[in-house]
């Protein structure tokens, strides 16, 4: 099979690999539909993880079971499945109460044994735990809801654990910072929540500065610091925002988000933090909570699905561009140059 | 009048001082019946504040209103009060959303031309907003419940913000760290929210440990550390507390507190905190929530005043000494050297 492989610093190809087969017995084969490339990706792409060269990249993946282990008991093969961006095994005490995140067996992707999800098969640990089946009876979906289930996997759960988190609420008045992928589904999952204002500062980029509108923003300004702590302000009667979702992961940003919250306010923060320091003084004074962490999108899939069945939200948009895996080095170079919100690999049917 | 005065590290005295009249409308000048000494008066006991010599000192304090300003509505001479430890207009924004603490006019005591709380009368600015009348119709209170109205001004609501803003419910497994007077209340709170487990580690000294149990804590522990952690296991399957009550404020407690949540949980924080940097890369893939602050306890006196008054919470049993106002000088001494876990100052009838 092909999949994608990180070689060095900005050279990412999509190669003949080994094919996956199970190892445990509760393992699954999935054959990949979709794959996603992540913002979070590119730390490996700009050589700055600890990927190694031959590493395997992707942990947002749809497909369609292919195989499973003696000790599958919930899916089939044949069944076209969503897989989050980390495995669990779905039953110890964390998955239990909702924090897949924190699974005592669970890991993430493109780790040892386990395979990346940028390929045209992965290895799926735990099948039973980690993988939700999109439609019962081995049904597959409309294919144009496939972007938006690949959402399912990461950034969609990610925003809205965000939301979630720092209790979005109706009436809620809330800013988001970041309008990458992740930052898109933040304002999805606050106008879901029933915000009353969705305000997105910093999107200085006109297509992410639109697309956060179709999101459901009720306001998108470019500017960023000062300028946008007075946006902000004009809004909300002078306070600052309720809620902050910080979905970028660095100091200025979550500086910024620091200023923009109002006292008693909260911050849910799902950018992956780098560097981050903060001062419990600053907050002290204010009451400003932080709340927020490395999603367990498992445990909101289930309760997001109708949603994306029937229509009623559309984190798919976010995926501006679609290439087939044999131009994966493509995707990466237009995700590292933003010149698209997020791509959609697609496996050769 | 007499009024405890600070005149340089380790050296506050009761010595006569002018008396308080009202400068404002709304001010109202109480007569005090008692005052409390607390943790935070020690760093400018200690020389560590920016309090010069001649500055008053004291920010909780009981008594009855003595006079009233022309604007005050609410109170009459003969009012017996309960002061907040910091003073509110009642009116704002952030007071009417239950913030007090970030009251718009509000303030602390002993700044510029508010007088400290330990002295025989107080000008207390906006009295509507600030002070809480004990009893209806001019009644004054048993004088066995003074040390838990005292308890009110901060103490008492300062754990029960550390609570509430942690989102402690019935069946809470609770972790307190710190034994003071703060801690002792939020053992108190956590046991009244319904926490299953009340556990208070690091707790060396017997006879806190022994009150902190009168608090309705169902462990208490004298290790720290590592031991500590093991012990909060031992009694959470193995995970941590599903919230800890950080109320001490250094770097050593956070970490602390950090240790001792599990994934998913929450500490709140109440304890002033002292150079205490949060790392976000640490909280992050545990999904570690972050709150509290500064407390507005003005917000929480009227649900807390009927319990006292009926005997059902006695926040006053952290009040283990009680000395006149001459005897100030003392007073700061035994909280100095941990001799108390909080003195009362009775003044003159």
């Amino acid at each position: 099979m092909r999949a994608a492989v990180f070689h060095g610093p900005h050279d990412i190809r999509a190669e003949q690999v080994e094919d996956p087969h199970p190892i445990e017995p509760t393992d699954a084969i999935v054959r990949v539909v979709a794959a996603g490339v992540c913002g979070s990706d590119l730390w490996t792409y700009r050589g700055q993880s600890s990927a190694t060269p031959g590493a395997r990249i992707g942990h947002e993946f749809v497909g369609v079971v292919e195989e499973v282990g003696t000790q599958v008991r919930t899916l089939r093969p044949g069944a076209w499945v969503i897989a989050p961006f980390r495995f669990s095994d779905g039953t110890c005490v964390y998955c239990q109460m909702g924090m897949e995140s924190s699974c005592l067996h669970g890991g993430f992707w493109s780790r040892e044994e386990v395979t990346g999800g940028q390929g045209e098969y992965v290895r799926v640990p735990y099948a039973d735990g980690t993988l939700v089946e999109a439609l019962p009876r081995g049904e597959a979906p409309d294919t144009r809801l496939v972007p938006s289930l690949l959402a399912l996997c990461d950034v969609m759960g990610t925003g809205y654990h965000a939301a979630r988190r720092a209790g979005v609420e109706p009436g809620s008045r809330v800013v988001v910072v970041g309008d990458g992928a992740v930052g898109q589904c933040a304002v999805l999952s606050a106008s879901l929540l029933g915000a009353e204002l969705v305000m997105v500062v910093g999107s200085r980029h006109e297509q992410r500065r639109e697309l956060v509108g179709r999101m459901g923003a009720t306001h998108a300004v470019p500017v960023r610091g000062d300028e946008a702590v007075e946006a902000v302000r004009e809004q909300t009667a002078g306070l600052g925002a309720d809620i902050v979702l910080e979905c970028v992961g660095t100091p200025d940003a979550f500086a910024s988000a620091v200023a923009l919250t109002r006292d008693g306010g909260t911050i849910g923060y799902v950018g992956l933090p780098h560097g981050v320091e903060l001062s419990l003084a600053t907050l002290f004074p204010r009451n400003i909570a932080v709340t927020g962490g490395v999603a367990p999108v498992r445990h909101y899939i289930p309760g997001l699905l109708p949603k994306v069945l029937d229509g009623s939200v559309d984190p798919g948009a976010v995926f501006t561009d679609r290439l087939p895996l044999t131009d994966i080095t493509t995707a990466y170079g237009l995700l590292d140059r933003r010149a698209t919100v997020k791509p959609l690999i697609e496996m050769a049917a």
